[in-house]
């Protein structure tokens, strides 16, 4: 009942902060951050039925930048998940496959490994699980589970790569394995902020107005539905728990999770979003209407805490906020293999459904 | 007079290395090939009125990878000439702004800087006023230089890098300057071969498959086009120079280089393709009709040569060719600033002429 725990959590926070205050000693703000947050690991992280290697990493870097994975040739992973600006794509929503638009807001790629669960409204239990949605969304990459497999077994590269990768499997090459690989790529983007190093302990890691703006994360409830490792990304939360926004953030016809499970509460219900890196991933909220990051963090506050923020306070927000940004990894581009005369061609008809 | 040149060069080249023939030894053929080939040099080649620096190599990246160089978000320069694949986009012709289809097959920016001119039809003398007609160009970036510039220019980190990378000038952050950079990041994409290892003097280097197939490439005269550091990309000669090819390889609305210079004596001519990593980077042609590089190379031969190649022929020059793919560069992805209020925001709206 993940509703039921939003509410423990906000009077929890409210309890346990209130008397704090933002005029904490760093070490008290730092002990009470550490209830709500985790650094992130310095490893890259297990992830459930899908050792990671080198040799999946390798393929996953590989089969993330191909942009023969979609039906037409246009779009790789990295279109949408761009890892030059954010793990996005800055645009409201995607555009994909024929130049049609997708139904909500690309999020960041980046340390997306340690989310609950993937997509806006959790469809997917993991990495491995969103991976095949794109692909076959036609809205997105157009593609097939077969002609995919077509396309990777027509490259001996690739065949001697999911070989290696997948090296007890009689018949590697498939699309699953495509997707473990993709995953143990993922779970390599992994950004260490001032944040990180703050909660490890460096008192200079954030500034005071940074500082005060985490203070006032806690002490608002902000940190109600944003904790964990990824600031969010943890739960399921309505969006317009107490003020429904208009239909301008929140368009009607997306009902959000209820999507997935059918059930009445889980009605404009929607995964809490992960804030790393948020002030590098414009626009915000699942519709992407929002492109400034103090009305997007006002329009929170008015939506799911019933409280209007004054300037200051959302500036310091937007302070803690940008000390979320992190370091980006090192990533060289893949070298791919060359198309065979067998390799399905391009095909960048729109085919209506 | 190019096409004067190349009669000159096919009888020149029939004279000298008709009496030399496949078996000539690896000197004498090396000697040979030197007379019509360079190999890459081992540093970044000096570009007209755009001295290269670190700073501008640095930007450069950047702006390539860049999405925000398109009206809508979608398209960067990396989108059509792919880093991870041979430099090009693996497509008949590219699909840009509104799913619009360019006219011509994109060609790999690998090596491009040692081509006499750009495009198909060398409209372009360099790479920094290639560089700016694709940004343009209604069916590929559909941007215009004012929203270019205000987009660099809402974003204080790419001021700050136009700033380092053009030190003496009070407005640095020009549509002018943004091609330079661009052209200074491409003058590093250079991938030795085999082929330059052996023009280097290593005898190992190469098959005696591709060596063969050298040979022949210069006894039927192929080096008549295609010679220089790039094997081509230094002259301009008409497609269907003995025999025309089908208007399914030669489509009649495209004239080439008549378009640039509306000299009769221009209809269906192109720039002579530079051969440097062909291997990767199917469809070939100006219209990318072709996907095997043997029916290209046959094509080839009876098109500008009259001479129906035998298999064997074809299978060698084919070796040859894949000796000219190279080492790729190490490429790392740039971080590339966050947008700002002021910078526009992305357009996918298809405005008709």
């Amino acid at each position: 009942m993940k509703f039921a725990r939003f509410l423990f959590l906000t009077s929890a926070t409210a309890m346990s902060l209130g008397a704090m205050g933002v005029g904490a000693s760093a070490s008290e703000l730092r002990e009470t951050a550490l209830e709500y947050f985790r650094p992130l690991p310095s490893t890259v992280p297990a992830v459930a039925d899908n050792p990671i290697t080198e040799e999946k990493i390798d393929l996953g870097k590989a089969l993330f930048f191909d942009p023969r994975l979609s039906a037409s040739g246009v779009f790789s992973c990295y279109s949408c998940h761009n890892l030059t600006t954010g793990g996005d794509d800055n645009m409201e929503t995607s555009v994909g496959h024929g130049w049609q638009k997708g139904p909500r807001n690309s999020p960041t790629v980046f340390n997306a490994v340690f989310n609950e669960a993937q997509f806006w409204d959790g469809r997917a239990a993991d990495l491995k699980a969103q991976a095949k949605g794109p692909i076959q969304a036609g809205v997105e990459m157009a593609n097939t589970p077969e002609n995919v497999v077509a396309t990777l077994n027509s490259m001996g590269q690739y065949v001697d790569w999911f070989t290696a990768a997948f090296p007890e499997e009689g018949d590697p090459v498939s699309f699953d394995n495509m997707a473990k690989a993709i995953e143990a790529f993922e779970a390599t983007l992994l950004t260490p902020a001032p944040f990180d190093a703050w909660l490890n302990g460096d008192d200079n890691a954030m500034s005071s107005d940074e500082l005060a703006g985490l203070a006032l994360f806690m002490d608002k409830g902000c940190v109600a539905c944003h904790s964990g490792v990824n600031v969010g990304g943890e739960g399921y939360y309505p969006f317009g728990l107490i003020e429904k926004p208009g239909s301008d953030i929140l368009p009607e016809g997306d009902m959000g999770r209820f999507a997935v499970t059918a059930t009445v509460d889980d009605e404009y219900v929607f995964r809490a979003g992960p804030l790393r890196n948020i002030a590098l991933t414009a626009p915000y909220f699942h519709s992407g209407k929002v492109w400034d990051l103090n009305v997007a963090v006002k329009i929170m506050a008015e939506s799911q805490l019933g409280e209007a923020l004054s300037e200051e306070d959302t500036d310091q927000i937007v302070a803690f906020l940008g000390a979320l940004t992190g370091s980006m990894p090192e990533i060289t581009t893949p070298v791919l293999p060359a198309e065979t005369a067998s390799t399905p061609r391009p095909r960048q008809e729109v085919i209506p459904n």
